[in-house]
């Protein structure tokens, strides 16, 4: 085992001993702090983060990811500002979830505690430092961060600047640590942790993901792979149905909840795509699809099994025209990722049906997938979206990020 | 891959499509089958239960653990009562968890939904093919059961009264699955079916937790090992507390919810001791002790370190005598296994303490841990008592076997 891995490990697990019963006072304290000194290091903050990003362009990382990589003076602000939101949201720890007496006077509450120490293990976009740092932080938790090496020098900078604040905090400056070794060995290493780990959150695409649930002996929280669908229902407002493809695919084509595959029900094809068609193009999204849309339109690239199945995170979609609500429903619960999908119709009876049937974390009736994200479902950020079915689904706010305990009361109480 | 094993996964998946949607009605008209086709059965099940307690009479197996395997018509009575129990309460599914509308009149709602379809991997105890089927059952989910091979015998004859109540029924009846094969190789094969299965509950001892934890690549729910402590502060009623160590201990101590440990604060000690160990004599308990204990009553046999990390399950107790709630609170948080664990003392300050910092399931003040159980906590029973953090701490019941979605209703809402 790589000793700096076990150390950090240990230093977060002790941290969380002393951090887990502060008052909200002192964590807002210090993530405000946090806020501070982001604001004080962006100048070395994005020098860092230069140096990475000219190195994958060198590598040729594509454009998409590239996005994901950049830290501009905007950025910087986004992650200050979450620091100033995640400093006002309510503190979850301590909420009585449900308290009853039975009939012989012992008194059981349900209480919400933090979960414990969390190792986080990202690729490259390097916000991620700092917006699952602040959840964790403000729930009462610490965090082992384990970031791609991509973004080393963003996150190194990044992290100083963190550990600057807790510093002057009444918090550990170990409540956060980074594992600056960028051997690939030691995620294998970090998943075998459990006696100082309560939790994995894998942040990246679906390698990583498997990997890490193959091989963690640690609780995971699977996070973030997106293959999400929109079916246009026949009865659905054609016009008003473009924006919203349209916004799904092309807002921030490189996030988990940006659509990737559409579903057009066959009575409205021949109307529907060749508009839809030209506003992609208008958009520079590459479009694939199924032999009836290639009949359609056909300049579209024919998709294979393949397409159905990824994600691209790019400016590419699928499409497939299908000759009933029910079909959608069976390609979707086939391919989907259970993350987010969406119905667009005016017909109350495919709605209920598509709502029941669709197993997704998040499932939509007329809108955007884009809308499956902790700041807009008002969770003042997230951890990632949860596309597992245990504990938590959807964005991983605070709540998402505590247990609770059961604390009961009795009077030298026996059991009959 | 076994084929048994396969099939009968792809069954209770296949099950659980349908199953999932259907409503409290034809739910527990299924579980009041299943508990009549149980009183049908009777003798049937406690004749293939006798020959299973027979082998393991002759393979030496202790009486604790025979405890756990034998079925009497008032355990079969027990089952059926269970059945009518769960028949009765709440349904989980479609329970709206929160519901909110945003500003720009985006409608968000949280709606608990089934989880999946179950596999359980349990030891001896027949009893408990029952009670995790009708918790599944009648929250919406299928079970592939994998019970062990000294139970087999019961198992079949239960399950197949269950699965003739599930043919009268309007659910499928490979919503309960039960696999006959009973190679170890088996459980390994079945943690890795994640295309099957959402949820893994091991319900056993150690060996058999560390083993699924450590192997499957599908979420663990961790339950029932518990070296639970109880701490007699100095301010406690003496007499009291002698009742409820003997509650903890002696009503039934092949649970895991039996008191394994008592500290002793050492101001007490010489006057309670005695008396304890007296008390602890008359009910057969083997008495074991720190080096100080042993000073104050010879006939305590020494504990070792082992005795400390052990959950006996069986009529022994190891005491210590400690300095302070604190020395108690590190003690407890070193060895526990995060089950339950009491206080006895008059004293607000130290009880308070013991609450925040004991970081277990279940924490009781002046009372005994034996009330960790569904049944105690009103729950109408439990598929395990989880010693995890994630998704659930404690009694299992119906709404710990729930999962939510989020449905969102908008008019074309676009992200800006």
């Amino acid at each position: 085992m790589n000793d700096e891995l076990i150390q950090k490990a240990k230093n977060v697990r002790k941290a969380w001993e002393f951090l887990r019963s502060q008052s909200a006072a002192t964590k807002n304290e210090a993530l405000l702090l946090i806020a501070k000194k982001l604001d004080e290091n962006r100048h070395r903050i994005i020098e860092a983060n230069q140096k990475d990003v000219e190195i994958a362009r060198e590598k040729g990382v594509r454009e998409s990811l590239i996005d994901r990589l950049v830290l501009t003076d905007k950025r910087i602000d986004g992650m200050i500002k979450a620091c100033e939101t995640v400093a006002k949201l309510d503190d979850p720890v301590g909420e009585v979830i449900r308290s009853w007496v039975r009939e012989d006077g012992l008194r059981i509450s349900q209480i919400r505690v933090p979960i414990g120490p969390i190792g986080i293990i990202y690729e490259s976009r390097p916000n991620v430092t700092v917006e699952t740092s602040i959840l964790a932080l403000k729930s009462g938790n610490t965090v082992l961060l384990r970031g791609g090496s991509d973004a080393i020098n963003s996150n190194k900078a990044i992290v100083k600047a963190m550990k600057d604040a807790l510093e002057n905090s009444k918090l550990p400056s170990s409540s956060v640590e980074f594992v600056e070794n960028t051997d690939r060995k030691l995620v294998e290493e970090m998943l075998k942790l459990n006696q100082y780990l309560s939790l994995i959150v894998p942040r990246g695409g679906y390698g990583l993901i498997k990997f890490v649930v193959e091989n963690s002996n640690i609780p995971v929280l699977e996070t973030g792979v997106g293959n999400c669908h929109i079916y246009v229902d026949e009865s659905a407002n054609l016009e008003k149905s473009i924006d919203v493809i349209i916004n799904a695919k092309v807002q921030r084509p490189g996030t988990c909840n940006a659509v990737e595959k559409v579903l057009i029900h066959r009575n409205i094809a021949a109307k529907f795509l060749p508009v839809l068609y030209e506003k992609l193009q208008e958009n520079k999204v590459e479009v694939r699809g199924c032999k009836k849309s290639v009949e359609i339109v056909k300049d579209i690239k024919i998709a294979t099994e393949e397409d159905w199945e990824t994600e691209y995170l790019d400016l590419i979609l699928a499409i497939k025209i299908v000759d009933s609500t029910d079909e959608a429903i069976e390609h979707i619960n086939r391919y989907s990722t259970g993350h987010s999908e969406a119905i667009l119709t005016e017909n109350y009876s495919n709605a209920i049906k598509f709502v029941e049937s669709i197993d997704s974390a998040a499932v939509y009736v007329n809108a955007s997938t884009r809308f499956t994200d902790g700041g807009q479902f008002g969770f003042g950020g997230e951890i990632g979206i949860s596309t597992q079915r245990l504990h938590a689904r959807g964005p991983v706010g605070l709540k998402e990020l505590t247990t609770y305990k059961y604390v009961v009361l009795g009077e030298y109480h026996v059991r009959g």
